[in-house]
C-alpha cells in the first residue's frame, strides 16, 4: 500500500477515536451541570445517542451525506454504504458514488469512521440542553432524526459538494456543520418542552440551579479539548504536517484565551470567577475557532477565542433573560459560537495559509465576498436545521409525547425513566428551587 | 529505518496505549458497580493489577506465550525477554526465539509492550467479579499466577503458535485469549468465595444492590469503547489500511447495536432502560465481535451485535439464578459473550475479508471446519484456565486465605484493607440489604 | 512532505496530545486529595493555569527557551514565535533562531505545541502543593510568571542549547527541567505560604487530612500515566522505532514497579496498603526513570523505580516532619523523585543505548564525568528555580497578597474565591480536624 495511504488513514483514524472520547466529554459536561436527580437520565441519553448515530448513520446518514446526486442531499449509495467505491485511490483515479470525498486518500472504512463520529457529535450536543424534562424514548427518536436525516443533509450542502460548497462558503471543522445544527435542534427542543419547573419565578426571577458535580463538568471540559485536537487537526483528513500543526495551535491557542476572556469577564460581571463560565468559555474557544482553524493565522485565533470566552457569558445571560431554559449552556456554546465562528472565516481568513483556496477575509483585504457566502451558509444552515427539528420535535410531542410529568421531572427522571439512581448510598438534599415545589412534595 | 516499520511501531504503540487505558475503563467501571465501603478496595486491586502483569509477564509471562519450543507452551528465551531476537528484522529474515510474532516488522519491544497491555486485560477482568469479599492479598497472589502462568500459556496455544493455532482456530483480538480466559479465572474465584453477605436470601430471595456510582461505571464504559479501538484494530500489529478501517468500524457497529439491544431487552424484561444494562450491553458487543472484528463483514458485526446484547442481559440473570454472585457482571460480558465471540468467527467468518485466510463460516458456505475448530478452542481454553484458576484459587484459600471476615465485609473492605474511605467527608448510607444484617451491627 | 517529516509531525502532535492531557491527570490527583469544601479552587486552578501557559509560553516563554543568542537564555525570535525558521528543514538545511531544535524534522508549529504542554506540566505541579490556602489570583499570577520566565530560562540551560547543555548534562524528558523545577517552585511557595490551619497542632502532632475524592485520585494517576507515554517517548521528537519502543517499556516497568514499591513500604510502615500511597508511588516511578528512560536498561528501570516508590513514601513522612505542607505530595513525587531521575541518568546510563552519546554512567564504568555534570545541574537548576520563585511568591505576598483569611480557609476557598460548590446538592460533614476549629464556627 502507498505509504501516504497508511500516513493518513492512521491520522484519521487516530483523531477519529479522539473524537469518539468527545461523547465523554459531553457526557460529563452535561451530566455535572444537572441536577443530582437526573444525573443517570443525562448519561444514558448521552451515551445512547452515539449507538444511535452509528446506527442512523450507518443505514442512511452517510448517504445522504456523501452519495452523490444532488446539490442539496446524496441520491446514490444511499444505504449502508452501498454505493460503488474503490478508495483509498483518489483524485482522478477514484471511482465510485461518494465523489466529495474523493480527494482523501484513505479507505472508505476510514472516511465512514471519521464522519461518523462527527454525526455523533452534532446529536449529543442536544442532550444537555434538553435536559431534566425530555422524555427518554423521545430524545431516542429525536437522535434518529438528526443524524439520519437533519446533520447528513446539512452536512451534504456543506461538505457533501452540496450548494453552499459550490456558493464558496468554507467551514473547515465544522463550526456551522456541527455545531451550529446541534444548537438549532437543541433550541427548537427548548421551545416545544419549555423551561423547566422553578426555573423562571412569576415574579420574573431567573433562578439558579447549580449543577450536581463540577469535577464530572471539569472531567468532561478537559476530554472535550483533547477531543478537539482529534476534531479540528483531523479535519485535514490527511496527515498533511503543515496544517495539522498549524490547526492544533490555532485551536489551542483560542481555547486557552477564550478560558481567561470568559473568567476575567464572570469575575467582573458576577464578582467571583465561576468555574461553570471557565469550562464553558473554553468550549466557547473551541467552538469558535472549528470553521476557521486552518484558514486563520496564530493572531487571529487569539482574537476569535477573546471573543468566544466573552460572547458565552453575555449569550448564557441573554438565554436566560428571554426564557430559553438551557441547562448546560449549550446555546450559548455551540449556536452562538457556532455561528460566530463560521462568520470569523469571513473575517480571518487568509487565503492559502494552510494550503486551502478560501480567498481573503474581510479583514485582509477579501472585501466581502467571502463574508456574504458564510452569511448566507449561516442562514441558510439555521432556517433549515431549525425547521425540521421543530417539525420533529413536534412529531413526536404530538405521538409519543415530549416531557415527562411534573411529578416526575421534580423527583427527578432517574427513578421515572431508567429505576436507577446515580449514587444511591449517598445523602442528598434539593437545592434551589425547594421553595416553589407545592407543599405536599 | 525502513519506512513500514516506522508505520507499524507508531500503530502499536500508539494501539497499546489505549488498551494500557482500558485499565483505568476498567476501575472504573468496577468501582462504579460496587458499594461506596468497598470503592477503595476496587480502586486498588484495579491499579495495582497492571503493576502486576507489568512484572509478571515481563519476568515469564511473555516467554511462555511468545518463546519457540513447544505446542503448550515457550521454552526458550523464558525469563525477561532474554531470548535472541533481531525484530523488526521480520519474515525470512527474522532471526530469534520469539518466531510466532516474526511476522511483525516492529522492534522487541514494541511488540512486548503490545501484547503486556493485553495481559493486564485478562488480569483486570476478574477483579470486579470477585469484589467485595476477597482479601488484598488473594487478588495479588492471583494476579500474578495469571498473568505469569495462565493467559501466558493459553495465549501460546493460539497466538504464540501452539496447538490451537496450527489445528487452525482463529481469535483475532482475543474473545478467548483474552476475555474468555479472565471469565473462567473469575468464575472459579466465585465459587470458591461464595457469593456477598446478603446477595441471596434463605428464602430464594435475590437481593439487588446496586452500584454506588453509575457516574464512574459510565466514565469506564466510554473509556472502555475507546480503548477497544486499540484492543481491536490495533490486533493487527501492522499499520494496514484497510484492514485496520474495516476492524475500526466492525467493532463499533457491534458495540452500537449491543448497546441497543440490551436496552431494549432490559425496558422489557425489567420494565425499565436500566443504565447499568445499557453499558454493559456495550461491552458484551465489544467482547461479541472481538474475536471475529477482522474475519466479519460489517453486515455479520450487526447480528453479533445484536445477540451479545440480548446475550448479556439473560446471562446477568442466569449467574444470579445459579448464585455466582458476580457484582459488576463480569462473567456476562467476558465469559459468556467471549465464547459466543470465538463461536461467531466459526459462523460468519469469510475468507480473507481483511487478508487472512481464515476459511469461510457456517453461514458462509465452510460448512463445520472452521467452527469445530473454535469450539475445540473455547472447550479447551475454557478447561485449562477454569482448571488451573480453581487450583490457584484453593492454593491461595488454604494458605494467606481468600475472604475478609464477615465484620470486615459488612463494614467494607476499604477501613479494613486499606485503612481509607474513598469519600470521607460525604455522609452515606447503607443500602439494600440493611435488614439481613445482624441486630447488633 | 518527506515521509520523514509526516511520520515525526504525526508522532511528535498525537503524544503532544497525551501530554496535554496530563492536565486532566493532574486536575483529578491534585483535587481528589483536597478537601471538598476546595474541590472548585483546585478544579479552577489546574483547569486555567494551562490556558495561562498557553498564552505566556507564547508570548515569550518559546523565545527564551528555544531562541538563539546566550547560554543562559534566548535572544532572538523572543516574541510570538516570530524569528525566521524553515522549519521543518533540518539539520544543515535548517535556517532560523530556534537552532537548539534544528535536528527536529517537523514544522515550527508541532515544535511550538509539544514544548508547550510540557511549560504546562511544570505549572501544573505547583497548583497541588500550595492547594487548600492560596488566593486565586496569587497563583495565577506565578503561573505566568513560572511558564514565562523560570520554566523556559532553565529549560534554555539543558533543552535549549544553553551551559548545561554544553556541560555534558542530560535530561531526556525532564526530571529537572519540569518535575524539579515544579517542584522547587511549589517549595518556595509552600514556604511562603506557610502550613494549612489546623495540619500541625501546637504539641508537634501531624493531624493528616484525607482527600475527599480516591475516585477522582485514581482517574487522576491512571491518566497520567497513560499521558507519560507522551511525555517520555514523545521525548524523542522523532518517529525513532527503537527508542520510543524502548522508552515505553522503561517508562511502564519504573512505573510498575514504584508502585508496586511504594505500596509494600506502605504496608510495612503504615500496617495497610495506603491507596494514596500506592498511586503515589507510581507516579514517583514515573518521575524517576523520566530523566533516564532513554538512557538507561530495561533492568535499570527496575531499580529505579524501586528505589522510586520507597523514596516517596520515606518523603512524603520527612517533609511532614519538617512541617512543609504538601496536601498532595508533590514535592515527594517531583521534587525528590526529579532530583533522584536526574541522578540517575549519572549513575546507569549506558552510551548509545538507544542512540544518545550520554557516555556511560557511574555503575556501567564511566567514571564520575557523567554523574558531576549531574549534580552540577540539579545543583544549579535548584538554587535558580527556587530563588526566583521565592522572589516572585514574595512579591506577590507584598502585592495582591497570597494567603486567604482563616475564616476562607476554613469555610473553603470553593464559597471565598469562586462562590461554586463542587457538588452542592451532596449532604458532607467535616473531617479531620475539626477539634481545632474555633467554637464559633
Amino acid at each position: 500500500m502507498e505509504t501516504k495511504v497508511v500516513l493518513d488513514t492512521l491520522w484519521v483514524l487516530i483523531t477519529g477515536m479522539l473524537v469518539f472520547f468527545m461523547n465523554l466529554g459531553f457526557a460529563m459536561v452535561e451530566s455535572g451541570f444537572a441536577r443530582v436527580k437526573n444525573c443517570v437520565n443525562i448519561l444514558s441519553k448521552n451515551f445512547i445517542v452515539f449507538a444511535i448515530s452509528s446506527i442512523g448513520f450507518l443505514v442512511i446518514g452517510w448517504g445522504l451525506m456523501y452519495g452523490d446526486g444532488s446539490p442539496f442531499c446524496g441520491l446514490q449509495g444511499l444505504f449502508f454504504l452501498s454505493g460503488a467505491d474503490n478508495s483509498p485511490a483518489a483524485g482522478a483515479a477514484y471511482q465510485g458514488v461518494y465523489s466529495a470525498l474523493s480527494w482523501v486518500t484513505v479507505p472508505l472504512m476510514a472516511k465512514f469512521f471519521f464522519q461518523l463520529v462527527f454525526a455523533g457529535t452534532a446529536a449529543t450536543i442536544v442532550s444537555g440542553a434538553v435536559a431534566e424534562r425530555i422524555k427518554f424514548i423521545a430524545f431516542i427518536l429525536f437522535s434518529f432524526v438528526m443524524t439520519m436525516f437533519i446533520y447528513p443533509i446539512v452536512g451534504h450542502w456543506i461538505w457533501g459538494g452540496g450548494w453552499l460548497a459550490k456558493l464558496g462558503m468554507f467551514d473547515f471543522a465544522g463550526s456551522a456543520v456541527v455545531h451550529s445544527v446541534g444548537g438549532w435542534a437543541a433550541m427548537a427542543g427548548i421551545i416545544v418542552l419549555g423551561p423547566r419547573f422553578g426555573k423562571y419565578g412569576d415574579d420574573g426571577r431567573i433562578n439558579p440551579i447549580p449543577g450536581h458535580n463540577l469535577t464530572s463538568a471539569t472531567i468532561g471540559t478537559l476530554v472535550l479539548w483533547l477531543g478537539w485536537f482529534g476534531f479540528n487537526p483531523g479535519s485535514t483528513m490527511a496527515a498533511d504536517p503543515l496544517a495539522i500543526s498549524h490547526v492544533a495551535v490555532t485551536t489551542n491557542t483560542a481555547a486557552a484565551v477564550a478560558t481567561l476572556s470568559a473568567t476575567i469577564i464572570s469575575w467582573i460581571v458576577l464578582g467571583k470567577p465561576d468555574l461553570g463560565m471557565t469550562l464553558n468559555g473554553c468550549l466557547a474557544g473551541l467552538v469558535g475557532i472549528t470553521a476557521g482553524c486552518a484558514y486563520v493565522s496564530i493572531g487571529s485565533s487569539i482574537i476569535i477565542g477573546l471573543i468566544s470566552g466573552i460572547l458565552v457569558v453575555y449569550s448564557v445571560m441573554f438565554f436566560d433573560k428571554i426564557k430559553l431554559d438551557d441547562p448546560v449552556g449549550a446555546l450559548s456554546v455551540h449556536l452562538a459560537n457556532g455561528v460566530f465562528g463560521t462568520l470569523c472565516v469571513g473575517l480571518f481568513a487568509q487565503d492559502k495559509i494552510t494550503g486551502t483556496a478560501t480567498g481573503n477575509g474581510l479583514f485582509y483585504g477579501g472585501g466581502t465576498t467571502l463574508l456574504m457566502s458564510q452569511l448566507i451558509g449561516i442562514v441558510s444552515v439555521g432556517a433549515f436545521s431549525f425547521t425540521l427539528s421543530m417539525i420533529a420535535w413536534l412529531i413526536i410531542k404530538a405521538t409519543v409525547g415530549i416531557r415527562v410529568t411534573l411529578q416526575e421531572e421534580i423527583e427527578g427522571l432517574d427513578i421515572g425513566e431508567h429505576g436507577n439512581s446515580a449514587y444511591p448510598e449517598f445523602v442528598t438534599h434539593k437545592l434551589g428551587i425547594v421553595s416553589c415545589i407545592p407543599k405536599n412534595n
